[in-house]
């Protein structure tokens, strides 16, 4: 059995460009077999139901029903691509997993993280993240590092949100973070994007210490 | 605020003939509004959800997938059609509600009857229909019926199902009506259809007496 390594962090937190920068380091120094993925993964089912999701025609869909959306999407993509990687080994890197939900749905939209924990719970039956790097960066800052980035770029329905929503977020993130230290680990993203991603690379370093081979 | 009665009943139960007997009876005697739906209750968010289970191609959806889906589709149809009814003093009458997944995804898939229950609590959010009308018939005299019904017909990906995942439904439906007995009034289908019919007139008769008008 692989190791499951999920990556958290609020919008702007700048999760895929410190990847971007250290998945080469992760290959060239992993042992094992490395899966990258994300939601829906590329599986069929996972990519439609993703797809209601975010089209912005479906503006009268319920908090209730997005949530239950996330997990189904979820299940889908942990029982497709994520379980059988782990099954033959595999180190898998997924960005953004039930914390995401917990924070973004059950926080930000109100719904409550216990119930969104919940239903995430029959979606994953039982697979926790063994790790979980959590970039941290105040809401404001997040914020203020999208609309810089996506200046002439379309917004997606869950992009349209107020501000009272990314602090929820935010705040939501550090009570998980508080609530399992074991498996969150917190990696401050507001210095600049080398350190960031220096700090993030020693901690995969470490708590993959038995696959990290030298040169 | 109205009166929120679903229908339930294994396959081949007669629930669709039975209606079709009885719905001009409760359209002549009931004094309120009578909203007659089943899910997705053509809601276009519930309708995309559905199409996606019922979809001959999805032959790879994991079952606790399919259980989200209809969680979700059955919240959208919640929201967008029962509630507004019943808000607005309406009869509806639902074929088909939580007890379905209940012992389909539950019992039948054998995915736990209180976890099926529990993400269909968060979708419902507390709403619980105020009479369940089930009609009982043994899962050999229902299949029967099924086949001789739908001798030419294409069948779908839930009907591709053995003998054994039946039973388990008709178990779960004996369970649940046991367990409800409030709620669930249990009208013995295996009768002739206007035996069955007469029957089912009867309970709405009592249940909606203060609706009720003669002539």
């Amino acid at each position: 059995m692989g190791r499951f390594i999920t990556i958290e962090g609020p919008d702007g937190a700048g999760k895929d460009s410190v990847l971007e920068r250290i998945l080469p380091e992760l290959r060239k120094h992993l042992s094992a077999e490395l899966v990258v993925t994300r939601e829906p993964g590329g599986d069929p089912i996972a990519e439609q139901i993703r797809h209601l999701i975010l089209d912005p025609a479906n503006t009268a869909m319920d908090e209730r029903t997005e949530a239950l959306l996330y997990a189904a999407s979820r299940r889908q993509h942990l029982q497709a691509v994520i379980e059988p990687a782990l099954k033959r080994g595999a180190i898998v890197l997924c960005d953004r997993f039930v914390d995401s939900s917990i924070v973004y749905q059950g926080a930000g939209r109100g719904i409550g993280e216990q119930a969104v924990a919940d239903i995430n719970a029959f979606a994953t039956a039982g697979r926790v993240p063994d790790l979980t790097v959590y970039f941290d960066v105040p809401a404001a800052v997040g914020l203020a590092r999208i609309q810089a980035h996506r200046k002439n770029q379309q917004f997606d329905r869950l992009d349209q949100e107020a501000d009272a929503f990314h602090e929820r977020v935010h705040a939501a993130y550090i009570r998980l973070a508080q609530a399992n230290p074991q498996r969150i680990v917190t990696v401050d993203a507001t210095p600049a994007l080398a350190d960031v991603s220096a700090a993030a690379l020693a901690v995969f370093k470490d708590r993959l210490s038995e696959y990290w081979t030298e040169d």
